[in-house]
């Protein structure tokens, strides 16, 4: 009882009320709601161009704001989102409106993008798998302004790598555009991790469908409704994805160059594959409980079935004996001479019997 | 019996039914239809710009109706709406359409936004818990004029707080700002408190879900049941709101400022991000009932096993028992020296093989 | 099985197909195809403005057509259609298409608005609750012309006396307005009816479910589908409403003013609650039918306890009986003095030792 | 079994594959997919206007492609698309697109409208149901053009017989009118036709209810399942229709006159009337099954109660019964003289208490 | 048991996972991610007008590219896409886009249609069945270019000889038409493959159902549920067909002439009833886990009646026996002349009683 309630259901967590923590506040207040602890923001900046490349390191608000050639491209990434102070100065220092400050520090913040005169604000999810194979998802929000990428995180584990890498090498495509096209690197990197943690529920899926097959135990029902919350879950974050990216492609916003879009028109098409995908697992994850339940009722049958066949039967033998136990005076069977034979004659003439008619219902 | 009556089914109230009350009156008839006792109307009246504040309670109309400079905004708060006389004058005193009114004390309204010329009404429900953790709604009007918004209100308790604290304050964005954001602000309000509704039904559904996997009695099935009704019904408040506020985003009325829709299209991302919830509660409680089912045919798997077995091993055991309690005069077995011990020898290789043959199937 | 036959399935009614009655007749072809008996139409013509009001009764066609003042609003309420020729002479006398004259006479039309040069016609379906609460539905056929509104209705009992009792009254606002707010008025209260409807339906549910947890017979569950059949048919002539008057409200016909349109918003209101409440209740009888599901197997699960305790206790004990019932000459614990009572000793820790097993597995 | 299969499972046809006989020719191909054998086509052309009518049969391509008045209305009705000679002759006739008769003789085609420029093609599906009340689906095509219409059908049994008697009778509207009106005189009889396999389908709704309820055998599971697959086929015919009827309505070409699309918009609120009720089948065959299962599991309830009863009652008792059959030397019991009238009496004791238990449980 | 893991359960494939291959390279990097192994590709190319046509076959990159009259239409089929350098060769010479050679060789790209300035690009899914009616799914790319169709395939199994038939007779209509003919040609040649999948997708349903009917084994539930997931899996690769046809219908490219639409307007027919087929398999797949599960309970209860009626005879009888099997001293009827074969009276009508009883019941 106590290892079943181990494995499958999952340890809720006393949380402090995001809700009631906000509750009553003015919009547009500057508030950390998420669990991590208080720490220093850490800024990287990465400023580059076709020539060259140049990454620093500060936690300092000044050494983020001073002046930076429009010559290059600047990718200002803030890590760690507890100390409002700092984010409300970076949002003042370039002018950012701060209801969209709101809602970069807001780790429940459902992805969106906000087009604002003259920069344009996304949230998404990045999700990653951490390593004992759990889903793990991370608030993110980015802003796009003229030749600048800001991007806020709570935690230093991304998903950038490759995009790093990518601007490192001198000749990569990246380097030679503008900010926009950073943006869209980041955009889809993140889309890009969505596929492996779709591949991880996938695992899942054929995983479970094995043991339904083979082992169909109360937990694999259990694991089974957990997957089924966990696609609910997944989908959340992912589904308005492609809405977003497809208003990004439509927008008419001067940050954004026609080159860039057919890029982000790729990025769209990888949107709708993961939806669909996910649409795909939720419908297998209720063919899965379908097929437990049919397993469930099939055992049931079979052990109906060895109990029919041993009462059905040993009764009537039991019976037969139990005839002949009887004390009458007069009972003139019991006085011949091959009764008792002939009782286990009748007797093993009923059980063939039976054998064969339940033989021929295909109950054997 | 009588316990589980008192723990599943709702007492229903015998009320008067509303449409039998109604049925044959003029539309625009202005007639409370609530179950709450007559009492007189208390309007609190909230007068502000960034300089000053002041605040009055009246039941008077001429109070409420005198001249007030277009230089403060002006929130009129009506508690109670039994006394249909006092709405109506409050109606005519602002020059509002009766057919508005008749909403306005409508306890039944769904949720509605109309515009008229010169003000814009609302109807929202207000949802909170109550002492007993009850999801508890109240019927709720706006009137949104120049300077102006009156807000109409079935009982007290509100959900108000937190904006007269910010009104309180002499620096809140609130106070240097117009009617338009305090409509907002209040409708703000009402939304964040869905937020705390939709947390206790979470609440809710982790708990049955821990009833299910550990205790799956019949009372939780209707526990799940009851679930289910109450998030189709918080569904019907609630889901109406995210239409209504796009609708006043895109409204062109010029009661409405460009600055305030900003603040209202947070709003609208937190109706569809509570729309979002509650569809995945609606999932989740399919899921739970599946998963009671699935529970149920487990255990009826595991009673019917232990029946099978011990019939399947005792029955054959009885028949040999009852073989050699027949009283045939022929019968050379009970003569034999080691007839009693060899029956119990062959009963014990028997009921081995049963166990085997049940351990084999995984019954055991 | 006679009783249940009584209680749950409802007589077919052997009727004469309407489409084998109408196969092969031209389209515009004015012929009744309801059920009742061939009569006269009767028609009342009420005739009014703000100072005075008329009413009178005919069966003359004559009457009927005569010249009247477009000085007051006339209101034409012709019961019986089955009278084909007098409707063929009334449709030309004012001009109608034959094509709406069929749909007016055609019991079966589902509801429809068809604008025409100079007038609106539409078809709607009254529902009203008969002495034992059942719903009946009638066909009804409205045309709006200039200063005048045509009514077609089937038999007498209508859901208009309320109209009536307000236009009776001088000071009433529809005295006040033209045939458009009549119109409106009529319509306003078929759907006003609906809401009795609804409630009735409401009333139905929570008896069943009452039902369902406290009794859960066959009966129940037909009587759960009936619910289903009655809601599908209700939600037949109830959905349209809602597009239709919507599509009135957009009309730009001269024959509904700017005023009225209004008022009919007001009646979209009410369609759409109407709507969401049948949807609502849909998805109760299906929750209704589950939970009768998941009783019917929790009672399964009892039953098979009761036997699995009865038999698991009692068929190892009639064995050891068995067992002491046999003749073997060679049975020394028979003759042990204490043999009996030992017997007896082992039997009742069996069996308290099976009643802690089942305790425990939480059976009991 | 035999007979269940007889019943039940309609037997397959070995068909030609139709996909295989077509894959790799030319898009525009006329060739016959169908089951008929070849036979020449026969062609019957009814010319008429106001004052005359005049039917010839030919099977002459000549005789069909012969200059026509164009006062007068032309109907030339092709039996037997077998010959696809004959129709490439017609259609290069008339100048029709190639791409149009590879529809007309395509058996297989789904509904639809394509525009031309001079003619307007549609296929539909006509229904009819055959002496054994089987619905009956059938291929047929039409040609719009100036004056004339042409109809492709592949059997002589059609559903144009009231067409035929309207066209007949001098004083008609349909001899005043065009070829639209034909055109659409011809589609309505198609739509009419439509209602009889409804009212046929609803027919066999009621009398699948009427088994489940009073006698839930596994055939009816099989036929409900064979209900539901007749819908589904029936829905996908008819389905698209609605959606022709309204393009056509909304069709510019001139070959469609303005009155015509009255009677257009009757036969769209008919199509509409059938989808519906078509909804309304599917989810009634769904109940149907839900039912049937409900049905089913009450009997299995009602069957477990049978044993439970028995064996609860006679396995106690036999135990007692086996108690005083053991032969110990040492039991006291059998030596009272009241001993054997105090077990019975202790029986029938036990019996009762049961017999009450159950009873209190409602399981008799 | 290791049986039914053969049948039942698809081996998985131990796949390098797609997304980690990719993890972090740029977009527009054209990289092979398929299961097949590195080899060159294989070019055909044909060139051809209404005179002739001429047949090449070339590995080498420079004979794909040499000037080609404008006057002929070229196809350009390449077989093998592992090569990488040849791909970019290839699409450099021809000036495409590095995005769209990048899904050109993305083997799990899903079916798209880009429009590029001077170029159309779709990527599609052919399907088809291999030697062992499995359903084969590959990758294939088109680029319609002036008077040229590139097109990409994995293997050189294809569904093109057809059109190569056609292409080869000179009188055929596809010589007589371009490179957008050509285009439409190919499509339409993979379309009417999915007709010969649907066929066999058909058939599987036919033999389950049978299936289902005759031997509902728990191995029939597993081929449904993979039935499901390969109707799915169809689905997601069928599904965006016909949305892309329509949107090459709609282009206003130059490079698809006004006549290939009507072409394309039959392919797009072709799609939908696909699309329609496959909703109905779906819905079919579901009604037979509805029957199968409904034959399981079935079956199920056809066994309780077999042990309730065994035991509800047998174990009163057995009672009776034990009775008189009891050792009490004072008895009478053991003594009674009669007594024995009144016993047998007793119990056969008894058994009779029972029998009637369950006849009645409808058990037997």
């Amino acid at each position: 009882m106590a290892a079943r309630r181990k494995v499958g259901i999952p340890k809720r967590k006393k949380k402090v009320s995001r809700v009631q923590g906000k509750m009553g506040t003015a919009p547009g207040t500057v508030s950390y709601l998420g669990s991590k602890e208080k720490t220093q923001s850490v800024v990287t900046i990465t400023e580059y161009n076709e020539e060259s490349i140049e990454i620093n390191e500060t936690s300092n608000l000044e050494d983020v704001l001073k002046y930076r050639s429009p010559q290059k491209t600047t990718w200002i990434n803030v890590v760690g989102i507890t100390d409002e102070k700092f984010i409300e100065g970076l949002g003042k220092g370039f002018g950012l409106n701060p209801l969209l400050l709101e809602d970069a520090v807001n780790t429940d913040q459902r992805p969106k993008i906000d087009e604002y005169d003259g920069y344009i604000f996304g949230v998404f999810r990045m999700l990653y798998l951490n390593s004992e194979d759990e889903i793990v998802p991370e608030h993110m929000a980015f802003v796009l302004m003229e030749n600048t990428v800001l991007v806020f995180q709570e935690v230093k584990e991304d998903v950038f790598d490759g995009v790093r890498n990518r601007l490192a090498s001198p000749k990569g495509r990246i380097r030679a555009r503008g900010a926009d096209y950073l943006f869209f690197a980041l955009l889809d990197a993140i889309i890009d991790h969505y596929f492996l943690v779709l591949e991880q529920i996938n695992h899942r899926i054929e995983a479970l469908e094995d043991e339904v097959y083979l082992n169909p135990k109360p937990i694999v029902a259990q694991n089974i409704q957990l997957l089924k919350k966990e696609v609910l879950k997944v989908r959340r974050w992912i589904y308005p994805v492609k809405e977003l990216v497809s208003r990004l492609i439509d927008s008419e916003s001067h940050l954004i160059h026609k080159d860039t879009k057919l890029f982000l028109r790729d990025a769209l098409d990888h949107s709708l594959e993961i939806n669909e995908s996910l649409q795909i697992y939720r419908e297998m994850s209720m063919s899965l409980m379908e097929m437990y339940m049919s397993n469930m009722s099939n055992k049931m049958n079979e052990v109906m079935k060895v109990l029919t066949i041993m009462a059905s039967i040993f009764i009537p033998l039991t019976f037969i004996a139990g005839i002949y136990g009887m004390n009458f005076e007069h009972m003139p069977e019991l006085h011949y001479k091959y009764g008792y034979i002939t009782v286990w004659v009748v007797m093993i003439v009923i059980s063939i019997g039976l054998l064969i008619y339940f033989k021929r219902k295909d109950w054997l």
